[in-house]
């Protein structure tokens, strides 16, 4: 299969990889298209994008709206809701995230690793807490909130090396980009069982993260709490998120 | 368009469909396949199959578990989070069904129809509520809950006579399964506003819901109280249901 992932073969490969290409133009920031817009970012002639599009529209992937434009369908998010990894695993963690967010009253987060990113599962606002950013389904850095370092520590030498080798985005002044120091801080993620983010990502927030672990040992999650920075210390949430995370995992070694 | 709908053309839209059938394989009930499985089921050879499960895999549609099973991919959740019909009406909603949620204690839900289903978008158990059955991304038939009528109520022509056409699914002896006596069913729910669904579905619950309407004044979902069967008037439940559908259906107007 190896050779075959990284190279499909056969002519059945380039045309399907030509319908994925054409939904990846799909995003938060461009969520709808007309078919013009399709055949102009995909470079695909506009007779191959129509027929493409048919083909995607009719099964549900895609939908037209009144307008004429289109936009992700039902039936991929219904196909979607399937991932263990997304929704899946977001049902069974959500009564622990919803217990520390009640106890906490402040903003509970729930993310995977997907590549060199991280990808948000779930997030709960808590009443009255530090705004956050976050929106489910979006992506993020590995290298500056306390999920995604929790995330990275936890990740395979090749990923961390990618991601230590490649451009590391600033958010802050006080985001870590020095490849040498990150790899430090992961050495203590894996030591002390946590995670913190000290305004790495917005100047009036931390966050502390703890990485959620699968039957088999392997880090599969990470759950954090973001507070606005001054109000609560970092000794009283790890052990918070610590329980929450170890609570996750025992569930999740037990479904599976 | 049309005409392409119904019957893609070129040799772009059968490899694709392959593709996507290959996809239609994984559902609650099989949300895992070897290679070997999706052969068999799919009737596709083996090395075509596992060529477009290795693009499927490569781009994230799939999943390759440790056991060498496929599962749906995060990608596609991560893709199928820009649905507007499914997380785009979810978050949009949410803050109205979790109002109704405290209030009443009850189970609520929301759900959009795709075709001759529903599809429940959400639902929240209310605590110490009747238990209900249903699951986010799950399938219904449109005959028997309050939100499937409801659907029902204001779908086309076409699909109320292909539903009303098709054998309707019994559920408990309460459950209609009349063409006639549906038809007038789905009258009154036009005309009052909101649909009951007494003990159709299980003999111990009964719901009660109304339509979402966009702001061209289409009705795009519906959502519902499930409760348990004599704790609550039809009377007292309908009001609440349909305040909160038009305040859900007054902010899809101004977000679109």
């Amino acid at each position: 299969m190896t050779s075959r992932r990284g190279h499909p073969a056969g002519p059945t490969g380039p045309v399907v990889s030509r319908a994925l290409a054409l939904l990846d133009l799909f995003t938060v920031a461009t969520p709808q298209h007309t078919v013009s817009q399709l055949s102009r970012l995909s470079g695909l002639p506009l007779s191959t994008t129509h027929r493409l599009v048919a083909v995607l529209n009719q099964w549900g992937a895609l939908e037209r709206g009144a307008d004429g434009r289109y936009r992700i369908g039902l039936r991929l998010w219904e196909l979607g809701s399937l991932a263990p990894r997304g929704q899946g695993l977001r049902e069974l963690a959500l009564p622990y995230l919803e217990d520390l967010s009640q106890i906490t009253r402040e903003n509970v987060q729930l993310a995977v690793r997907e590549g060199t990113e991280l990808i948000f599962v779930e997030r709960i606002a808590g009443s009255g807490a530090v705004p956050v950013l976050t929106r489910v389904g979006g992506r993020f850095a590995l290298t500056a909130t306390g999920v995604g370092l929790s995330l990275l520590a936890h990740a395979p030498d090749e990923i961390q090396t990618a991601v230590l080798d490649s451009r590391i985005e600033r958010f802050t002044p006080r985001t870590v980009t020095d490849p040498l120091r990150l790899r430090r801080m992961l050495a203590d993620v894996r030591r002390d069982g946590y995670a913190v983010s000290d305004r790495q990502v917005t100047l009036d927030a931390i966050s502390v993260a703890a990485p959620v672990e699968n039957g088999r040992g392997e880090v599969v999650a990470a759950v954090s709490l973001v507070v606005r920075h001054g109000t609560a210390t970092v000794q009283s949430l790890a052990p918070l998120v610590r329980t929450s995370a170890r609570a996750i995992s025992r569930t999740l070694a037990s479904s599976s």
